[in-house]
């Protein structure tokens, strides 16, 4: 069974050609996400898709599976909602766009979902059926697997918005609309207004910058990553008593100081949330960047049914 | 099919027997919930369904439906774990006491859960597959029914802690161990200590006191309202960011202000939370006292598969 999986991402589309569950070919191209640009991204995929096929028909494609950030309607494989990217492929019928170009089935899940997928065949979650996902990106997203499901909700935003669960209810508004979300808190957009708050008084702040000034011994850079852990520990609590996984993994381009992080947070997690069963796993999401792509691969050849 | 359905409470037990999805005969039993008292209240039990049968043999019940406090094993039909209340009941054979006593099947679920099933079948949310409940009182319990079932996660409690959640991650601890929880903030043992921190010196202070007070112009009553409501707001925008419901539906003792609260808490509800598909529905139970049998019974009948 051969399957193309793809992961649209804001700037750049990772394909991989998989034969089972394993990728025998792989490629990356250029996204054309802002502002729309589906079109000219999707006639970019159809040429990658024929180069990998090499000289193989593409006829024996079975499937094709996209992960895309935003809300996917999995069962009408529709993009629901979009933030900024791809908007012109709201509504956009891509299971016609795969039956037409490939012959080729077609399969849609949000990316969280998919790289929780991923950590689930291949990682940090492997056979374990009750995840949380965490993400600690540019924002705060995540996933729940919750008795073996991926769970959707009515309107497929279940289990995907943990970063937007308010931590303070008297904080500031984050960009979601909502008050005092993690998000808003600690994640790498809302960092340079914490740093600001805090008198870290440089330009650009991100994480890398202040995990190098706290070990070159500013105290301040210190204060804002433990106020930061404190707030993504007070959203992995809530993600657990609302869930009620055995693990939560993290990922997203914080992990990079997973050796700082994750015994702190899973520290706090040990002591704050109620779990009278015994202690939630908390681990580093080990799939890396491939995690959507191989759990794309999961829904594609129905390892998991969706 | 004849079904008796129980609601243990901390102080009463609730009984009631049920023709198809009809309430026949109901009564009302002392609890002797306080450091045990499992078999004692058992005992009374027995006696009240012997009378409520009537002149009819017992052998007609098909099935008997007990709906707990706790945290309940609803495939394993046990107690897991339960706060003060019938201590002696963890792990306690009910199936094998219904089976015993009375030839009948046994079905154990969650009170909140029960409940929720209850105004899924006759209340607020009847018909709808996606709901949020949130009972204000003691303290902060709840429910969640997602894409038509009732969400167990792996130890039995999700859905369950949504008075759990951090609402204030720099907020004083909880009973439960956490910190800065909606129940911690507003709930009925909370309160006292809300009211002291603001400035409302009286003894005994419950939510009764400080409506009356309001209601008498007292502005520090309502300014101890409005954090309630904030805090109850916040809280029902989590679980709506949890679970994407369709209707978040608000029972307990506190809902007799309804006329008060529930407006101000649905205008919050729509203005935070981040629902691009249309609106919440926030409504008030209204299957009142019975909400709970009426859900065993769904459970006992097969209305609701478990």
């Amino acid at each position: 069974m051969k399957n193309i999986v793809i992961d649209m991402g804001g700037t750049r589309v990772k394909l991989a050609l998989l034969e089972g569950d394993k990728i025998v070919s792989q490629t990356i191209i250029p996204a054309h996400s802002q502002g729309g640009g589906i079109l000219k991204t999707l006639s970019g995929i159809e040429e990658a898709i024929i180069e990998m096929m090499g000289s193989e028909s593409i006829s024996f494609i079975d499937s094709i599976g996209f992960s895309l950030p935003g809300i996917i309607d999995t069962k009408n494989k529709k993009i629901l909602s979009i933030n900024d990217k791809y908007v012109d492929g709201v509504g956009f019928d891509f299971s016609g766009w795969a039956k037409k170009t490939f012959n080729a089935a077609l399969y849609m899940e949000n990316d969280a979902r998919a790289a929780l997928l991923g950590e689930w065949q291949h990682g940090a979650g492997k056979g374990i059926d009750n995840i949380v996902m965490i993400t600690l990106g540019t924002g705060i997203g995540g996933a729940a697997f919750i008795e073996g499901r991926l769970l959707h909700g009515k309107h497929f935003q279940a289990g995907c918005l943990g970063g937007h669960f308010t931590i303070d209810f008297k904080g500031e508004m984050c960009n979601c609309g909502n008050r005092g979300c993690a998000e808003s808190i600690a994640s790498s957009w809302a960092i340079p207004s914490l740093a600001r708050k805090m008198g870290f008084n440089k330009e650009n702040v991100d994480y890398k910058m202040l995990f190098d000034a706290m070990s070159e011994g500013d105290a301040i850079a210190k204060e804002i990553l433990d106020i930061c852990i404190e707030a993504w520990s007070a959203c992995a609590v809530n993600l657990i008593h609302a869930y009620d996984p055995e693990i939560i993994i993290i990922g997203g381009g914080v992990m990079n100081s997973a050796d700082y992080i994750l015994p702190k947070i899973e520290e706090r997690v040990n002591k704050y949330s109620w779990t009278p069963w015994g202690k939630v796993k908390v681990e580093k999401a080990s799939s890396g960047d491939d995690a959507a792509l191989y759990g794309m691969n999961c829904i594609c050849t129905g390892t998991y049914k969706i």
